[in-house]
Order: C-alpha cells, then structure tokens, then sequence
C-alpha cells in the first residue's frame, strides 16, 4: 500500500535481456511474456508489484547504435563492450526514475541468464548505486582465464549423456572415429549424407564443420536438457538427452550403423516436429544475426578458453590454443582479444567484497562449469540446482518442476524480498510505502 | 620477515598522480622525493616496507597516448575518461605483479590527493580486486550535480580570510567595486596597471580576466593555508592567508588605497621570493600544459557546479549556469559536458556498499565542501583536519604540524595497516610472509 504522494511504489526490475538465446526467445511473444524461457520475472514481478523492464544490450535485437551499419567495420564495433552496455543500463535506469512518477526511490533488482547473468551480477559489481541487488542465472563469470579448468565444460556435457542412457555417451565418443573413418571415402561421405538426411551433400572439406556441428548440438543439448516439453533453442520432448539417449544404446556398433543411430538421435533435436525435410549443418541453434555479436565479443572480451581429452569427456581431443583462437579473430575481424581484461575489470575470483548477488546454476548446464557454485559471504549466495539446465529458474513454473528448482525459485525471491527491504529501511526518510 | 620462496614481501602503494597540481609539484625532484607535497607517501612506504609507485594519469604529465597530437582533436582525446585512467592503473598493476618477483600476492594500497584522491577512491569502488584499500585525501567526490549547495566552496575560502585577521575578506569583497570604477576610466586602469605592477596594461577588456585571476588567487591560497613555509603553487610563507591579511585590514579605504594594499596581499602569493619584476593576469597558478587536461575533464565528466553571493562569500555575485558553462567547452572544445554521469558511474551519495576508504578533509580546504566529512560505515571512515589545507595530510610530516594532521596521518596508517593484514589473512595459503 503506498501514501498518496507516492501513487506508484513499484519495485523496478530490469530484466537483462543480452545474448542470442536470449533474444531468439523473447522474439516469440508467447514465450517471452508469461510462459517459457524467462516466465519467473513475469511471475514474480507480480508477486513483488514490481514494473518489469526488459533492457536489450546495445548491439543485441534493435538495439544497433549504427543501424544496419553497426558491423560493417570496427570503427562503428568501438562502442561494443559489457561495460558499455552496463553504462546503459545505469543510464536508462536513472532515467526511467525520474521520468516514472514515483518510481524515485524504488529499489531495482536485475536478473539475467547466461551472458544476461554475468551482466546482472557485474552491474551489481559496478553500479551498487543503481541497483540493490541481482540475481545471476547460470551466469559462467569465472569461465575466464585460468579461474576453471577449460574442460570442465564438456565433461559436463558428456556426464549428462553418461547418465541419461547405458552406451550414450560412449556412442558419442565413438562416432568421431566412425566419421573420420567413412569419411575418409567419396562412398562414406555420400553414406554420411544420406543417412544423415543431410541437405547438402558432405564434401571432404566439410567434415571439420559437420564434426563442429554435431559437437554443438550435444552440448546444446545439455543446456536444454529440461524437465517437460520445452521450447528454448529448438522444440524438444521432455530430458530430451533421455529421448536422444534412447537411439544410442549400443557403441560397439560398426560405423555405418552407430552412425544411423546417431541420426535418429539427432532427429529429436533438429526435427521433434517432425517438419524438418532435412539437417541444415549450417544451422545452429543460435544461427541470427545476434550470433554475429556474440562472436565478436568473444574476440574482444569474451575468452572462454575450452578443450577437450576425449576421456573425461565423449569429444574429439581439443587442446586450448589461444594463438589459434587469436588469429582466428585477427582473421575474421581484424583484431585480437584481451583474454587477461574480464578477470582484470570484474575481478576474476577476488569478488568476495561486493553484496547482493544470488547466483544459480544447473547441475545439468555445462556453463555451471564456470559459475559461483559455493557461497562467498552472507550476501553472494550460490544456489544449486541439480536438476536444472541452462538458467531452468528463470522459467515459468511448471507442474513437472523437479523440487530443486522449486526451492531455489522460494531462495530467490526471499533474497529479492531482503534485498528490497534492506533499501527501503536504509531510504525510508525519502519513501512513504508501507508494506 | 618472509619466507625464502618470497624474497620480496612488498606491499605494493600506488599513489595516483593525476592533476596539474601535482604534476607540478612532482616536477622538482626535492619535492617529490621525501620533501613536501607526497612526502607522507615516501614516509610510510618505509614504515610498511611497501613498494611506491607514481601512476601517472593518461593525458597528463608524459603520459600522452598520441604525442604532442593528444590534444589536437577530438578523436585523439576520446579515450580520454577517468574510468580509462582506472582501467589503466587496474592493468599496470597487475602487470607489477605478474613481473616483479615476490609481489604476486602483495595488497595494494590507492592513495592520491584532489582528483588523485577521487580516482583513488573510485578505483577502490570499482576494482576492489585490485587494490585492498584507498587514502582519498582531499577528494570531492560530492562536488557534482546538486549533492553539495553550488556556493559552499567559495564560502569556505571566505572564511579562511575571515578568520585570518581582521576587515579581511570584506577588503576583498570591497575590492571589486573598486576595480569596477577604476576600471571604468582610462585613468583608472593606468592606476590599476601602474599599483598592482602589471606585466601589460590592464585594458578594459581584461577587466573579467582580471578579477577572475584575483578571484583564482584568493582560492589558490586557501588551498596551500599551511602551517609553515611551502611550495606547492608557489613558495609561501607559513600560513600564508594571515600574511596576506596583514596588508588587509581596512576594508573602508577608498578605491586606490584599497588596491594599493590589494597589491601588497598579491605579492606575498606571487613574490614571496622577491624576483618577480611584475605580476602576470595570464599566469595562474596551475597554467602549464597538464592545465588542458583538466580543463577538458571539466568540460566532459568533471562539472563542479560553483556559485557566489557575494553575501556568505567576497566574491562578486556569480550564479550556477549550466547552460552558459555547457557554451563554453562547445566553443573550446566542441563538445557538451554530461553533468550526471560521474553520479551515475561513481555512486553520488549512495556508496555504503563499498569499504576500506577514508576520506581526510581538511577544514580550511575550499575542496572540503564536497568532500565526504562524516563516516558512512567501519570501513568508510572520514577524517577531518580542523587546520588543515588542501590534503595538508599528504605532505612531509613536520615539526609545525597541528595536531590534528599527526592524529589523522597516524590513523590512515592505522586503516592501511589493517586493511592489509586483512587482505594477508584472507589469503593466507598463498602467502608465506610473516610479519
């Protein structure tokens, strides 16, 4: 209830709506308001009569500074970096306060998944002036440098096949050979192309990219890897791993065999609708033109190093080259990243003397590899979620919601809750609401 | 006493040197090194046994990123922002760390006076990482938007001549009524140029100028109000203000023998050493090179409003205008100023989520008006210098030192001290210094 001088006593949340994923999402307006991906916010906001706002990362969606010349050269790229994009959130958030009768003194809390979450919590970070708290969803701020060991990702990945089916991912791990093997032969290539239902036929050439395109959607997978039907970066069954699993039971199997199996296990990611005519290897979950920003922002700041062994994980051995990663960059965008300058401005591991961070990760999401999975003080919380995948708490509530999830969702909002409290006690000369 | 893996068991201190002031100062080398201005800094780096080290701020000093081209146009100079210079200081120390053997796990330490003493403290704000602590000694940091009263600054400097003797600061509120009739003839300005030993004749339209020098001169020396003889500005006798008062005493003369004396007050700030031969309205205090520099932060991040009233100041009647100041760098520089970003990206008044600051003021000190003079929490700790000049603390200690700056010089190393043993404990396991 609020005193008249002030009619609206909205708590602001600014909801950070960044990567690709992201946006793909909110693109469908079903999913954005009130179901799907990032359903909780609109839930809660309800709950806490908060205004929710969604603010879009420069150079994300519609919001490109130089129109559909913002790629075209790295003049116009100059002004895309996260602290850029955290000014802007400071920027509009002071301005929606003045400009919104009564919102003046409301605290704001931000929430973000994935990127989205590195940024709520950085903006926690930065600007504790703007916002009193965040909650960073599946949010990888330790993926950089040496804080985590580059494989851990895809170990991750390869538990969660390990332990959705006998034989899965060890299947996985073998069809690398029985690629590099049928491959090897203008009759293998053209059976990896029909049994594949492949769009194009495979061409020698392409195999590096169809091994990569086959690698991205297990780990994709992984991330998606939900309770209940869902609809994040394609339409899949409930544990689609489970369903996926189902096909790949057996890894002994000779190549041309473990490969039609490994079809029908793609077939559920890329056609559970049944509609698809054929697999695009072209096509990746995050295919758009957001992608395009993404990519350039792990040239710059965003240096996830990444490798795998082949043994603690189902993948092709990869080992961390960063003179490779850079010349790649060099080579695509004319300019080399800075891997050492996201520990440098948001303070890698040493982050123990911010407040108000709640950070959530899955124990199914491979990003949970580089995410704040321990508490650090009474106020950065970790809340685990061993059921979830890719930020699952953001999601609208669901009937088949493993109770993790639940009872993070309940932590959630009760430090949203202090949070608000603690800045209204701390304002109260200004405000006149009452609970 | 370190162990033998660590041979140096540094603390590292980073004093920011940023502003004109100090780069002046920093200049001759007796000043700089264990004498005067910086001396606390050389006094206890011996004391802690910690590595001092003089960051200079980008634009300043020699630190110019484009040559002797840094300030030819716009777009050398956009890369011209404190939260550059922070993420300069952020990358140079840490490659002092990466290179210099032993000082890995040393606790850095930010101290800086002025703008050097804004930056220190915003550097502990935005990089707590980085350094465990800051000295912001005689920082402003509230000396924007409307967080301090526009004419606080001009009263203080009034009271300081107020205090320092007798008719003073109302001979100098009377003084620009007598510039503005003599001005007003030929024959006046002839007496003005000829009583106050002019370098060129004072034209009619010098007159702004002119007073806005004597107003300069008058700020400058409640800046440097020290306790015994100094060269920061300019070689001065101790408590240079009740010199100056002592030609001041009769506020009631008439015109020419109100600036005859005017005339005296000035020589003790620009000849105190007797080899002047005439006073130079274009010669301020600060007129070098590294002047540019600020006065273009003045003209994008740095607006300090200011005002008088003539009536709680002696100054003549200047009102706050934005619009009017806004002009002006559009002329100068062409570019606007943003007056609400340094609140927004450094905090304003909302900085109690941050820790290990303090804050030293001194009373006599114009800057003091904008300066944080009450603790906000145990680890944001203001000190105040009732004595005290323009971070006063910062300097040599010496034997005509109030009490009040050896009380306040002994608790900043009290606060130094704890919030490196601090930092020592909490990373215990990597350290094996004992002290």
């Amino acid at each position: 209830m609020c005193a008249e001088l002030y009619p609206i006593c909205t708590e602001l949340m600014v909801f950070i709506k960044s990567d690709s994923y992201g946006n793909k999402a909110l693109a469908n307006p079903l999913l954005s308001r009130g179901h799907g991906i990032w359903g909780f916010m609109w839930e809660i906001s309800k709950e806490l009569e908060a205004m929710l706002v969604f603010a879009e990362h420069r150079y994300y969606g519609e919001s490109m500074p130089f129109g559909d010349k913002s790629f075209s050269n790295l003049k116009n790229l100059n002004y895309f970096t996260s602290e850029q994009a955290l000014a802007d959130f400071a920027v509009l958030i002071r301005n929606l306060k003045q400009t919104i009768h009564g919102a003046q003194t409301s605290p704001v809390i931000a929430i973000g998944g994935s990127y989205g979450g590195m940024l709520a919590a950085w903006f926690r970070m930065k600007y504790p002036n703007i916002i009193v708290g965040a909650l960073a969803a599946s949010a990888p701020i330790w993926l950089f440098e040496n804080l985590t060991a580059c494989g851990d990702f895809n170990t991750i990945v390869t538990n969660d096949f390990l332990k959705s089916g006998k034989g899965c991912s060890e299947s996985i791990r073998n069809s690398w050979d029985a690629i590099n093997k049928l491959s090897s032969t203008a009759e293998g290539l053209n059976f990896l192309s029909h049994a594949l239902h492949l769009c194009s036929p495979l061409q020698a050439s392409d195999v590096a990219s169809f091994k990569s395109w086959l690698s991205n959607t297990w780990v994709n997978l992984a991330m998606v890897d939900y309770p209940y039907a869902a609809d994040f970066l394609q339409p899949l069954p409930a544990w689609p791993i489970k369903v996926v699993c189902s096909f790949l039971k057996d890894p002994s199997l000779p190549a041309k065999s473990l490969m039609q199996n490994i079809f029908q296990a793609l077939n559920v990611y890329f056609n559970y609708t049944g509609n698809a005519q054929c697999l695009n290897i072209s096509q990746t979950a995050t295919s758009n033109l957001d992608d395009q920003g993404w990519y350039y922002q792990t040239c710059t700041e965003m240096v996830m190093p990444s490798c795998s062994d082949g043994v603690k994980d189902m993948f092709e051995p990869v080992p961390w080259n960063l003179q490779q990663y850079s010349d790649n960059c060099k080579k695509d965008w004319g300019l080399r990243p800075r891997p050492d300058w996201i520990t440098t401005v948001y303070g890698g591991e040493k982050i123990s003397s911010h407040s108000n961070i709640v950070f959530s990760n899955g124990g199914l999401d491979p990003w949970a590899s580089g995410g704040v999975t321990k508490s650090i003080s009474d106020t950065l919380i970790a809340i685990i979620i061993p059921e979830g995948a890719h930020h699952l708490d953001l999601r609208s509530r669901n009937d088949k919601d493993p109770i993790s999830v639940q009872k993070a969702r309940a932590l959630e909002v009760e430090y949203i809750k202090k949070w608000i409290q603690e800045a209204r006690n701390e304002s109260m000369p200004y405000t006149t609401c009452f609970a």
